[in-house]
């Protein structure tokens, strides 16, 4: 590959200084709050920040739109293996699924990299708090996810507030 | 459910906090450094402190182990929809992907939960450094991610260091 532009210097200095002050060296394996969450990949929500997450406190399990289905392998893991018992779900406004379709996605690809992606659901949807409710009924019923507290938020990206949804 | 006990009332406090001080409400939807990252969901790990990354500069994809095959959904997105041209995959030492077989933890959940899980692939590993660079392998190849510069890296959590990794 020709010279390309990367990131990984500005990262690799970031880290020297994190790393500098770094006082976190004897935390657990498990997380100390019990918590997973599943939030979209969104570059403006950092759900840390959002929620005031400390290192060790809880699983942070992203994909694009913070979709359930996706997150199933990672929360077994988290619950049978590492004792979680508690879900917070996050979508947020302004979210890049709300902008497609799996047909215009596919026929991009198809037209852009001639290659067929047909075989995958991109997950996109057209209602944030419809798709926080979907994915908690799909937790609550999937038969791998034990019954835990499952509580759904929109982030807005325009105040840095979250809402609860809930089933009116 | 009974009562059970729940983070979210300290999260919805902490979320005020946040907002109150909140300055970045106008963000643009693509991440401005054109990253995407993949990290594994572990609490001690957060990529945004570890990297530096500020709200707005990068996706940010977790998932159990950091594992590539679980993030191409997500990467397909990232690039071809939202602007992303390099990849940056990290996993660390102490992880819970170490410490377990698909077949323990099918057996476990045979045992709790009295459910068949033998069709799904748990991703664990034995090696954190192959991990890496059979990811970095995974999405060289695959033919639905763009040829972008891929950086693997181990985050070390006794210290709060990245190290590269490359193949020798």
């Amino acid at each position: 590959m020709s010279f390309v532009f990367s990131q990984t210097r500005e990262f690799e200095a970031a880290n020297k200084k994190y790393a500098a002050s770094f006082s976190k060296g004897d935390l657990a394996l498990p997380p100390a709050r019990k918590v997973a969450v599943v939030a979209c990949m969104d570059a403006r929500l950092d759900p840390a920040k959002v929620l005031g997450l400390e290192e060790g406190d809880a699983h942070v399990i992203r994909n694009a739109g913070g979709r359930a289905i996706d997150a199933i392998r990672s929360l077994v893991i988290s619950q049978q293996l590492l004792g979680t018992r508690e879900i917070v779900l996050i979508h947020h406004t302004d979210c890049g699924m709300l902008t497609f379709t799996d047909e215009v996605i596919r026929e991009k690809i198809r037209s852009d990299l001639g290659q067929d992606a047909d075989h995958i659901a991109f997950l996109p949807f057209t209602d944030s708090e419809k798709s926080v409710l979907d994915d908690i009924k799909l937790l609550q019923e999937h038969r791998l996810i034990l019954d835990v507290p499952i509580t759904g938020y929109i982030y807005h990206v325009e105040s840095g507030k979250i809402s609860k949804v809930q089933r009116v």
